[in-house]
């Protein structure tokens, strides 16, 4: 059975994130529904690369599937965009080996989250509106805490089914891009459920003081959810991009 | 009275334009209503720079209001943001004299039309995705014939109340701006109702070889709105700037 890469994009605020529900629209699903309407004697099932939740963005997204037989690559594409709706783009499809995988072959995942302090009509689906003051300095003197393999427990939903909290991160920073727009980034190896909205909610509260740097040290460090902050809203997030 | 000038921004989706009508959510009509919950004691009606029609943007716009009162610049236009909805933006209010007029002392109006050749979840309300190939220089050679001062009435909705369809264009080209992203530029003096999104219409037809450029001449001469091309759709255009 021919394995398909497919690198695509999405905007998430139609769908309960990533992973197909019962009774739910999501990215997968509707992916699924399509490919399967383009192919029905076959009954397809996609694999992504990881979950994302409602919401959140997918600007660089892989996913794979397996198909009975060889597909015409571009026609494939061409038809499926057709048919999805315009927040789904395929991008490109090519085929691969059976042995890699869209979840476990991925190295390096990275995530950014979006920021404009000026209130923006153009931008209020992809960037948190958030007009108080920051200091970024002090967000990135915390930043350096998240370097390295660690337990993120902190940062985690609750009552997931991972078996491990550990994830290692290589790199986590904010940038300013414009005198009223930031981001962060951060990238690891993997990334637990909710992990980078509960960091961006309280790194935003090291930079208005709510906690000093050291605070964030010890939250980290205390492997508890309660610890945290807020989480930040779904929709400055980003999966930016993703590395095999 | 003291007179006011509001820079404003928004994203049209949402609105049956920017002039208020009974019945029908529109720009004007937002921020009328969240001016007088402000000012509760007035009766504040807002003069815009001009109409968009259903579903066009303004990335850059002006109106005018005048208050029995002088008010507080900052927390008015603080207060205003908190109440309007996220795809309206007040960016300054400053006080102008009472001659100065947001609709009569604009000199020039910039239109830019958008398009995207590769399918963007993320450019899906801003921008019109059209994956056809097109002619850029045909299109431009085209666009020379609407510099200077003519009759517009090809490019015009029929039907409305204007007393001339003569406008004053002083620049309309093409501008690709990368591999799949290109937009078209206007300044006039003034715009008929429907007239960049029909110009438009008519302009991807020439790069598409569907009209040659000496047809385009023709059509504009033709004072005939039949003549014309299906006008472009409304969400890839944008009120760009406004000079006074």
């Amino acid at each position: 059975m021919p394995r398909y890469f497919f690198e695509l994009s999405y905007a998430g605020k139609a769908y309960h994130g990533w992973q197909k529900q019962p009774g739910s629209q999501t990215v997968q699903g509707e992916i699924e529904s399509v490919l399967n309407t383009l192919f029905p004697s076959s009954s397809l099932q996609v694999t992504g690369c990881g979950r994302t939740d409602t919401g959140v963005h997918a600007k660089h997204y892989f996913l794979h599937v397996d198909f009975a037989v060889s597909i015409d690559e571009n026609d494939t594409k061409y038809r499926l965009n057709k048919m999805l709706p315009d927040d789904i783009a395929i991008h490109q499809i090519v085929e691969v080996d059976n042995e890699k995988h869209a979840r476990f072959s991925a190295r390096e995942r990275t995530y950014r989250y979006f920021i404009h302090k000026q209130k923006d009509p153009f931008q209020k689906d992809y960037s948190l509106y958030f007009p108080y003051p920051l200091d970024l300095d002090k967000m990135n003197e915390a930043c350096q805490y998240l370097i390295g393999r660690q337990e993120f427990t902190s940062f985690s939903k609750l009552h997931t089914d991972v078996k491990t909290d550990y994830c290692v991160v290589s790199e986590a920073k904010w940038l300013q891009t414009g005198p009223n727009e930031l981001y962060f980034e951060i990238k690891a190896d993997r990334f637990l459920r909710n992990m980078v909205r509960a960091i961006v909610g309280t790194l935003l509260d090291v930079g208005q003081g709510k906690h000093q740097v050291s605070d964030f040290k010890k939250i980290l460090s205390a492997r508890d959810r309660s610890e945290a902050s807020r989480s930040a809203p779904a929709h400055g997030l980003h999966l930016w991009k993703i590395s095999y």
